[in-house]
């Protein structure tokens, strides 16, 4: 981590700003203020002020933000100026949707290599994309240099799936296995589970 | 929300104990420790202790927590010890994925009715849901009370789909869609997009 100074809470809020701003530039929009992006989000005008503080200087008090240096600004900080390459593991019906998913080339991600363990799907198109079996998993991820992984097998298969990642050179796994992975402190996890939100909700309905 | 003490972080962690203690009661693991459930999760010991203080005294000083017991409770405690039915709006690949992942029903939640705007969809059958109307979506959802929805469709389609829901007495959101929805303040919203978690790690790696 090249800025251990910045909490990781804010680091969290940065593409939901930069996600928003986005659409407001692709509506046409060339200015906004933090009230504005605030009311958009449901956060307050002066937490975003002070998330941005940490990266420095975008707005002009009383003229607001100009919109697309903000998101060039944030696509820098979040690195996303630059396309990953990403790697897929799990062919099945969620990573069939990931696959098909084109909602990652236009935000700094392309799926590069896609491995499942089925023989059967080895050798086929998942999408466009060759199916790789999963004992290539890591000459491939290595000749390629691919440092982002999403995992879309069962739960029992997760762990060493992760483990192989990280072996590989792997920094940042998105999990979408309903289970949590243990990988060594340099490498960076995120988790979807729609039944961990579901659950974060129905505790107030 | 009838226990407006409880910070939302707290209860954001839950479903994290929930399914980490639900797996080691699969595997016949009888007790645990906040020390080894923290160290299974990456969050420290006296975190959970404190956590779950919050709701009551489920471990003894020594002999730590019987899991199936704090499992029990845990589900009580975020409402997921009955089934809740679950709406999904957007029978495309996402859908699809959604519809057929099997991982709900033995965490609290059965989808119930499955919507798309494509006529060439309705009164087919997605994974032996059978797919009506959006227009039907509030007359279905407020006739079988469905208090729970996930969103999958497009960006510029959430908004209105969210709108919908509301209407029929919707409280709680699960958004897939990458845009930021504005809801009354009585409806909780959880998102799924996987660039913002992408994002939230290329910033350190």
């Amino acid at each position: 981590m090249d800025r251990p100074d910045i909490p990781d809470i804010v680091v969290s809020r940065l593409p939901i700003y930069l996600r928003a701003l986005t659409r407001m530039a692709l509506e046409g929009q060339p200015i906004t203020s933090s009230h504005e992006l605030g009311k958009r989000l449901g956060i307050s005008s002066a937490q975003i002020r002070k998330d941005l503080s940490h990266f420095g200087e975008f707005g002009k008090q009383g003229t607001g933000y100009q919109i697309k240096f903000l998101v060039d600004q944030l696509r820098r900080i979040l690195k996303v100026d630059t396309e990953w390459a990403v790697a897929l593991v799990g062919a099945g019906d969620l990573g069939h949707a990931i696959a098909r998913y084109n909602g990652f080339s236009d935000r700094g991600f392309r799926i590069m290599l896609v491995f499942d363990n089925d023989q059967a799907k080895v050798g086929t198109e998942l999408s466009g994309y060759l199916i790789h079996h999963t004992s290539e998993l890591s000459a491939l991820i290595s000749e390629h240099h691919v440092a982002l992984a999403m995992v879309a097998v069962p739960a029992a298969a997760a762990q060493s799936v992760a483990d192989e990642l990280v072996k590989a050179g792997v920094k940042g796994i998105l999990n979408y296995a309903p289970i949590n992975i243990s990988v060594p402190d340099d490498v960076h996890v995120q988790y979807i589970d729609p039944v961990v939100h579901l659950q974060r909700m129905t505790f107030y309905v």
